[in-house]
């Protein structure tokens, strides 16, 4: 199991290395990335786009490309179609988007021919290392769907769970955060972690232990869970999956770490036939390098299963 | 401008010493929390409930109590009105809950005759100061009312200001928040941050920036509101007051900042009389502490105006 990112990365080590195609690839931090990825060991990648801009944005930058193959496309699109289609043709094990709009990037992952779609929802998970947490935390959704409904957060435990699988945690608990940790009929959040514990009890979420609502301090902090007495919880400060109420709340909460705690973290969308890098431009260098590693363990795991 | 804890506390050193009215106060951390505040010439105290019992509870923690007034009222409720009547009346400058039901306490807030109500919606506010951030943050509402209308939120500014004039912050920066900087009308939270941000432009809410919807990093880091370019922002990383969506979102980012960043904080209620001290269980002495010191600098305040 890994317990932190240098132990990820360890992992990803000793597997046979993985491959990212990137979409549009002659954005400065993407190549960065791939550079430190590849002399990591953590994947090697190709780069789809206009051939020309991304020799420029590397000399720029003064980052060495020759050893990474490049397939020459000069339209966006086309190129990230090209670049997914690597992907689910197996000639590739990632898809990592470069210089083009979430938009344009979202439409070739869910292109019906050359895309990755599997029918399932997409949801977007983070994990983090926090110091004072002795495991890893896999945060969702902080950044992909606005407002799940009941069914949407099926999709996102059930998303999720092939992340902490691959991570090598078996049955992990999952926390449907909210203020409190008892039901409130006036907080319909409330009833919703409530109805998901209870699916989970019956069979229809498995391979894990769901047990809300819960408060942050239940979730994460085993000291608080013991101050506050509860003993008879699922759950006392050891969750793995923190399941946010809608994207404020795991939006908010995703940069008070990001900006206040001491944390390393990386993310990545679920619900594909292969994993996907979707960092922001305001992620740092360090998290889109543990993204490209998390997707890589990720890969490793399904094609294993 | 109190910049953090030490210092809003010097302030209060310097002021003339205010005194809190206990409600039900044979509450061990409770007592705990004025014993050390009027050591530390934050306040004094006047402590009403069963005498016998806050001796006996004194006596176990092993707290000297022998220079506070004790005012003996063995029911509950009588205590709390007994209690909430002293601040009504001037002999006290602020109210803080003991052994009673946040329920009951608040009844004795709003009571009509003897209570502190001023027609105004109650609203809560934690003040952080937070390892990496060079001044104090108010944070609201994480811990009151659960789901605020715009007009709530309009209260609970006003309210606020209350207490970031006492702390010495003129004219502070509001913002509030959403995962996204950005109006999207899917997002109701976004629109209702800019009618707010509209509001205060139009001087329908004065003494202060209002500058939303905003995401937390532009909110609080100076560097990430420089990354994103965000020149034309009226807050660029150097909010004062962090306007939540809702409880869960305010609660979550809340213990978020407790369990896993570097901070100090106390809270308060607002929209009162006179400052009302509501700490839960589940705060630490210093917290506690901490809140009566925040207390007495807004009673100082609300004193002078």
């Amino acid at each position: 199991m890994s317990k932190t990112f240098d132990e990820l990365i360890a992992k990803v080590n000793e597997m046979e290395m993985k491959k990212v195609s990137v979409a549009v690839a002659q954005d400065s931090a993407v190549l960065e990335a791939v550079r430190a990825a590849k002399d990591r060991k953590i994947a090697d990648a190709i780069l789809v786009g206009d051939k020309d801009k991304i020799r420029k944005v590397a000399d720029e930058m003064n980052v060495d490309i020759s050893d990474f193959e490049i397939i020459h496309v000069a339209d966006d699109i086309e190129a990230s179609l090209t670049a997914v289609k690597l992907v689910h043709d197996g000639k590739a094990d990632m898809y990592m988007k470069g210089l083009l709009p979430t938009k344009d990037f979202l439409k070739s992952v869910l292109n019906k021919e050359v895309g990755l779609r599997t029918g399932k929802a997409l949801s977007h998970v983070c994990v983090f290392e926090i110091k004072g947490i002795d495991h890893l935390l896999f945060l969702t959704d902080v950044a992909f769907m606005p407002y799940p409904t009941l069914e949407d957060k099926v999709s996102i435990i059930e998303n999720t769970l092939q992340i902490t699988k691959a991570c090598g945690i078996e049955n992990p608990k999952v926390a449907p955060l909210a203020a409190v940790e008892v039901v409130n009929p006036k907080m319909p959040v409330t009833v919703e972690a409530a109805e998901l514990t209870q699916m989970n009890r019956d069979g229809k979420i498995t391979g894990c232990i769901v047990d809300g609502p819960l408060s942050l301090d239940l979730s994460i902090d085993p000291e608080a869970a013991k101050h506050k007495g509860a003993t008879d919880r699922a759950i006392q400060g050891d969750a793995d999956i923190l399941l946010f109420p809608d994207i404020h709340a795991g939006n908010l909460v995703y940069k008070a770490l990001v900006h206040t705690a001491e944390v390393k973290n990386g993310n990545m969308l679920t619900g594909t036939k292969a994993p996907v890098i979707l960092t922001s431009r305001s992620d740092s260098f360090e998290v889109k390098v543990n993204s490209i590693a998390l997707a890589a363990v990720v890969a490793e795991s399904m094609k294993n299963n």
